[in-house]
This record gives structure tokens, C-alpha cells and sequence, in this order.
């Protein structure tokens, strides 16, 4: 186990940690002590009848969604609801390659699947919070993979889903897409196999993967029109550094990876449920589905295809010049536009 | 030397040799015995005023541009026009680090830039074949960052310029999406700073690259839709590994770099010619700007931009799901719509 100084309480909490036990994985593997971390806004009301879950996207914890999307006068008001954020498995925070100890640690941690971590949720909200309804689960991109395995495997549970920048089912160009970022990190000899004694040795495949995620995380128009002024940054090449590289190079690489294979195989039709249209045609749910225009992650054309087979959909759309990574909550706009498609469906 | 079979006349013939002898780079450096190769269609007039000229995109030779853009029909007619056809240094052809002797082989091959090769094409042109007016110079990508340098270097050689998809200074997204590339190859521990014995031993670094030109180099779309049954492949992996992996593996890791490094540092404002603006106001040529809608590389904004500084410009678009590999030839709507653009230029 290595005890990176990154997933901390200091850094990403307070957070707090629910004992899965014995968690059987997908995989055939069984996670023994197995924890998922989670954090906490607001109050759950008597009737248990206002809570909403917020599953975390690739690389991110529960700090990161609080920060961009929970506070006071947002749609996610903390006076309104209880809102719940998991945090997914192998993020750091919840069990991870980083935390565990041989003979799953690292390189050998099992693979992990979209629908294990909404199981694991679905735990945490029903045996721990006693809850039976959520009046809405939402997340962004791998949190839209999490968000639409809810909506389909526990339809009697979602009342409404927001799932933005993300699919049901993993594209043929976004499986290429997600692989091009394995194989910036597992090229790095450092990296030998996952089983490395120190994440930052491997910082060679750390940074060329966060060079990947600048070039096709934003728009080129955001760097033409230096869009990251705003956050302080003088240059190009400091807004790389300083901000996605920064991000990156702290983070264990093997959970990475493990995040990176459980997106590229996210899919509601596995476990039998049959076609994509069969899957999705079991969510009853009040369905938003948001699209930011320019994500080059997830294509506008990728999800509008798959809104078209929820019943009780809506496509809503959402501009911006960081494309993808507005997710991050660094564009008032999206922020605010975000914000209204949520208030919207929470009164419905 | 290493005498890949991939770059020789049998793959990519016919092409002649032109010789330039001591040829003084940018960078200070002389080659010595430099080449220029090059193909040519149809027949010179004899008052030599039915030239064209075509130089090469990155990773392509004649014989793509041959076999994408001219023939009896196209806008590239050989029985009207005299086309040349420079293949870049670097290319394989051309001299370049693959078929260089020691001390500047390989990895120690100097830095070669955008109007290096403009220069050595203007001798060419100039001094080989007598031609003193080219009725148009086009090209695709780094192509068009020749014809740009070409457009502002020799305003009184270029009556007609087609820039297709392609910048005169680089962005500084196009830097990062550049620097990516390089990285891919670099990273392989086989590259050994450029030392390598033999290309195919970077295959991992030069299967990455090929990933990353798949990922960003065509649409989401066209894995959505899947665009390249067309052409006969089966699946997604199929087209990645048969078109993509295909192009990209048999070249030489050490001239895919030298593009790459001379593609990064395009820049017409080079030597001494002031702000964008000051260089882009030397050009006297009509110009249709082309960009491709859908183009991850080179962003209609950042062409657009760049056009309105251009005096007797107009900008073009065309649309494919092929994206910035539309360049390719595989789109017929995109040939038809490139042609219909190329006749009306030339016939202005």
C-alpha cells in the first residue's frame, strides 16, 4: 500500500468511509473490507424525501463536485436537499489499487465495472441511509455512466436523472479515445506492470496523459481566445502546467488506469439485459439529458442517439469554449445554465 | 543510413530527384547533396504558364496527393495544367533523417523549417524549370503552411493560393495537440534519442501515434456511423489498425519527428516580417482559404481569423465526417466540393 499524501482528508475531505464488507465484484473477484467514501450536504428530512446522489467523474473526489456544483442559492442547495457524493471505487478515496493491500494491491487491483459502484451505492442509500427514493441522481461524464446505470438498474429507486457529458454505453470513438490515455500512462517502463513503489515515478506517463487531456479536453477556441486568463494563468503552456498537469501528476496511476478501463467498458446492456434500446426502455425516471455542444469526449450526436431511446427524456443542451472539462465548474455560464436545467427538473 | 523500403519508387514512384547541393537551413546547418524529389503532371506549356504546385502534407508523399486530387475531371487536370508535386525534406524522399549520412543521421538531423522547404522548392521551380509565375500552390495541412509561406516569401511568384485546413502560425492548441503526437513516439524507450538501428523497432511508440491520429484526426461521428465500411473495413479495430496503424507503421520514427518539430514552429512571421498581420498583408495572391468544418486539428476559427487578415482572400468550407482526414481522398463529397472550389479559383 502506498500512502500517497494526495488522498487525504486534508486534501478531499471531510469525508466518510462505509463499510462494504465482503464486495463481489463483477469480475468474479471479492474486495474483502472493502470501503466506499462518501461526503454529506445538507440534512436528510424526516420523510426521507429529499436526498440526491452525485457520483464522481474520472480522477475526481467528492471535493471537486462539492466545489463546482453544491451551495447555497445553487440548484444543489444544501438547505434543500441531502445530497450524497460517493466517491467511485478505486478514486483513492473509496477502496483502491493505491489502498490495498497485496494481493490486490496496485497492478493486481481486479477490474472494476460501473455497475459495481452503483451496487456499492446502492448499498450506502438503502441499508445505511435508509432511503427508498431519490428525487434525482446525476453525475458527469464517467458520473453520466454511473447516473444511467442507476436509472436502468434501480428504475423503482431514480425518480429523475440528470446525466451530463456521458453516455449509457461507451462509443466505439470514445473507447479509442479513453485508450490513447492507458496508453500514454502504461508506456512509461516506471510504470512496470502497476507495480511501481512510487506513483510519481511515473510521472513521464502521468504528464503525457495530461497533455492528452488538454488537447482534447477543452476547445482550440479556448486557447485562442485565452480563455484561462480568467483563472490566473499567464500562457498556454502555464495553464497546462499549472492547471491540468497539476491535476494529474499527484494522482496514483494505477487507479487512474483502473478508472480509465472501467470507463472505456461502461455499458447498460452487460449483465443481460439485452439491446441498447431494451436497456434504456427500463428507466422510468424524469430524464435530463445535458449535452455540452462542443465536448469532444463525449459527442453531442453520441448522446442525442441514445436520449431518443429513454422514454421520459429531455435533451438540453449547454455551450462552452472548455468543452468537456466545463464540467469542472470553471464557466459561470455552464455553471448557470447547468443550475437551471436542475431547478427545472427538481420541480417537475 | 537505413534504407526502409517504404520510401522508394516502387511504393511511391515515380518521383525524380532534384538536385540541391549545398542547401544552408534556417537552423544554421548546411546539408550537403540535398535532394528534392518530386513528381509532375502533364506537360509545361511553352510559354510556361500552366503551373501548379502542390507540395506535401505531413506523413505523405507524391503519390497520396496523386492519387487524391489529380486526374482527367478533377480541378487538377493533367491535360490542362503542369502540376509539381515537392515532397517535403523530411518526408523519406526528400532527404531526410532516414536516408542521411553521419554526423547529421537520424536523431542528429538538423531542424528543418517550413520555409526551408519553401526555399528549396522555389529553386525548383525557379532555376530547374524556368518558371517564373505558378498559376496556384495548394496544399493540405502542413501543405497549407507551405502555400502560406509561399503566398507571403514570392508574392510575385504565386498569382492563385489554396491553403486547405491548415495555419500560418501555429496555435497554441495546435502546439499541444502537436507536442502530443511527439510524444507518443519519443516515449518508446527504443527510440533511443533517434539512434535507433532499425524503425520498426519504435512500433509501440509509432502504434500510439497512430492511435492518436485516429482518436483526434476523424469525427466521433464517423466511428458512430461507421464512415469507413465504405472502404471496406469491419469494425472500428479493423479500420484503426488497417488504415490508420497501416500508414503510420512503416515510416521512419526520426522523419516523423522532423515534420512534427517543423510543423510545430510554422510561423510566416518568421524572419524578421513583423506582427501576423504585417506578413499576411504581403500576400498579393487571390486566396481561397479552405477549411473543413469538422477539422480537431486546424479549427475553422483559428482559419477564419488568420483569412480576414489575408487582402484578397475568401474563405471556403467543406463538411465531412472525416474531419481533418478528409484530406485524404476518401470523402466524395469532399473531393467534389474541394474541385468545385479549385475550378473556380483557377478560373478567376
Amino acid at each position: 500500500m502506498d500512502h500517497n499524501p494526495y488522498y487525504s482528508q486534508n486534501i478531499h475531505g471531510p469525508y466518510s468511509l462505509y463499510d462494504l464488507g465482503n464486495f463481489d465484484l463483477d469480475s468474479g473477484l471479492r474486495l474483502r473490507n472493502a470501503q466506499l467514501a462518501y461526503a454529506t450536504f445538507g440534512t436528510l428530512s424526516p420523510l426521507k424525501d429529499n436526498a440526491i446522489l452525485f457520483p464522481t467523474w474520472y480522477s475526481g473526489t467528492s471535493k471537486i463536485i462539492e466545489q463546482a456544483y453544491i451551495g447555497p442559492g445553487r440548484a444543489l442547495d444544501p438547505s434543500k436537499y441531502f445530497i450524497i457524493i460517493p466517491n467511485q471505487l478505486g478514486n483513492g478515496l473509496s477502496t483502491s489499487p493505491q489502498n490495498t493491500p497485496s494481493p490486490m494491491n496496485a497492478g493486481a487491483f481486479p477490474a472494476v465495472s460501473i455497475a459495481d459502484d452503483v451496487r456499492a451505492q446502492h448499498k450506502l442509500v438503502t441499508e445505511h441511509f435508509g432511503i427508498s427514493k431519490l428525487e434525482l441522481v446525476l453525475g458527469g461524464s464517467m458520473g453520466a455512466q454511473q447516473t444511467y446505470e442507476w436509472a436502468v438498474a434501480y428504475p423503482d429507486v431514480v425518480k429523475r436523472a440528470a446525466p451530463i457529458a456521458g453516455t449509457a454505453k461507451c462509443s466505439s470513438h470514445n473507447k479509442l479515445l479513453v485508450q490513447t490515455f492507458k496508453e500514454a500512462i502504461t508506456s512509461d517502463p516506471a510504470w512496470r506492470g502497476g507495480m511501481y513503489s512510487d506513483s510519481s515515478a511515473v510521472h513521464r506517463g502521468l504528464k503525457r496523459h495530461a497533455h492528452l487531456f488538454a488537447a482534447s479536453g477543452f476547445t482550440a477556441k479556448l486557447f485562442t481566445m485565452e480563455g484561462w486568463r480568467g483563472l490566473g494563468f499567464t500562457s498556454a503552456n502555464d495553464f497546462v502546467t499549472n492547471f491540468v498537469e497539476a491535476h494529474f501528476l499527484p494522482q496514483d496511476a494505477n487507479n487512474l488506469l483502473l478508472m480509465l478501463n472501467k470507463w472505456q467498458n461502461g455499458d447498460v446492456t452487460l449483465n443481460g439485459r439485452g439491446s441498447l434500446e431494451a436497456a434504456l426502455a427500463k428507466i422510468t425516471a424524469k430524464v435530463a439529458v445535458i449535452a455540452i455542444e462542443e465536448d469532444l469526449f463525449f459527442s453531442l450526436a453520441d448522446i442525442r442517439a441514445e436520449q431518443r431511446l429513454i422514454p421520459n427524456s429531455e435533451l438540453k443542451l449547454v455551450s462552452s469554449d472548455w468543452g468537456h472539462l466545463a464540467l469542472f465548474g470553471v464557466d459561470a455560464g455552464y455553471n448557470a445554465t447547468i443550475d437551471s436545467y436542475l431547478n427545472a427538473l427538481l420541480a417537475s
